[in-house]
């Protein structure tokens, strides 16, 4: 890429939530990346800030990484698009924080878009925005996400009118891929 | 007690699930010693025999503990009451084992008493046994709960119809007494 491209997500800014502990280091990590590779802005969302341990393979610590704003502290309107990755734990206490879970809903309701992984659709349901929408998540979602409304398909990755989902992290190359498009449509 | 007490669940059999990883060893542990001091006959089952690692607090491994018959080579004949233990990645698990859900959804159409406690009722969603059920579990599955059709209440324990439900670890005590009394109502 030469100086003079502009890239898809400059100007835009992206944020990415990260349980407390329990979120999957490389759905965090990798989509983290492809964002600001693309050129946007990304603030690390928790429910406090400071560090927070991430997992690999949901059970075994990984690392560390800082969490820069809480979602208390924020508004949907700071934000182009979001990203929720999963890990079994984290994933399931993100959507106990209900300044997360509205977050999601207003920045969704406004219609922006989202890339939300694996188990990180919990929040979505908890947000109530998936009846009459398709998506796909872990396998062991799929019951949780048709009971909230939500057709459920199972394919690595799945655009459905900003909002993109994947399965685990071996899909996580689509979901990026996707993701970056989607946002970059968005910001157009 | 003296040798000529009857205990309350002598003569029964109780199956208690444990996923391959990462149930919560003291939502396994303290029902299984519970039922066994009241005279129950308990065997462990899994997805497949061998060593199944627990945790404590979700996210540090705890202990091994054998798992004696497999879901998938038991029928719902051969237990008197079943017990489902927590842990968000073993429950998360578990409902993702066609024959645990089969099982659990049987023994219940039979009429026959279960202990589930924490993140377990994920698997009496998976089962589609909560529609109309008045039930607790750990507060994060309270949406996954109301949506499959359950009343979701926040009490230490709920008894409806021969299902026993518990919220976490802190309910252990009245859970366990719960069990037990539930248990042996049905077995006279």
């Amino acid at each position: 890429m030469s100086h003079s491209d502009r890239q898809p997500l400059e100007g835009t800014t992206v944020g990415i939530f990260l349980a407390p502990e329990g979120s999957e280091e490389v759905e965090f990590t990798e989509p983290r990346q492809a964002v600001s590779d693309a050129g946007a802005a990304v603030e690390v969302l928790g429910s406090e800030t400071g560090e927070a341990r991430t997992v690999n393979n949901d059970l075994e610590w990984s690392d560390s990484y800082e969490v820069e704003n809480t979602f208390e502290g924020v508004s949907a309107n700071d934000y182009d698009a979001l990203i929720v990755p999963g890990g079994t734990v984290g994933a399931d206490t993100l959507r106990t924080d209900e300044d997360a879970v509205e977050l999601l809903r207003q920045h969704l309701a406004d219609g922006k878009p989202a890339g939300v992984i694996c188990h990180g659709p919990w929040t979505l349901i908890e947000a109530d925005v998936i009846d009459g929408r398709t998506l796909t998540s872990y396998s062991s979602l799929q019951t949780d996400v048709r009971n909230a409304g939500g057709e459920w398909v199972d394919e690595e990755v799945v655009v459905d009118d900003g909002l993109v989902t994947s399965r685990d992290p071996d899909d996580l190359d689509a979901f990026c891929d996707a993701i970056v498009d989607e946002f970059a449509a968005t910001a157009e």
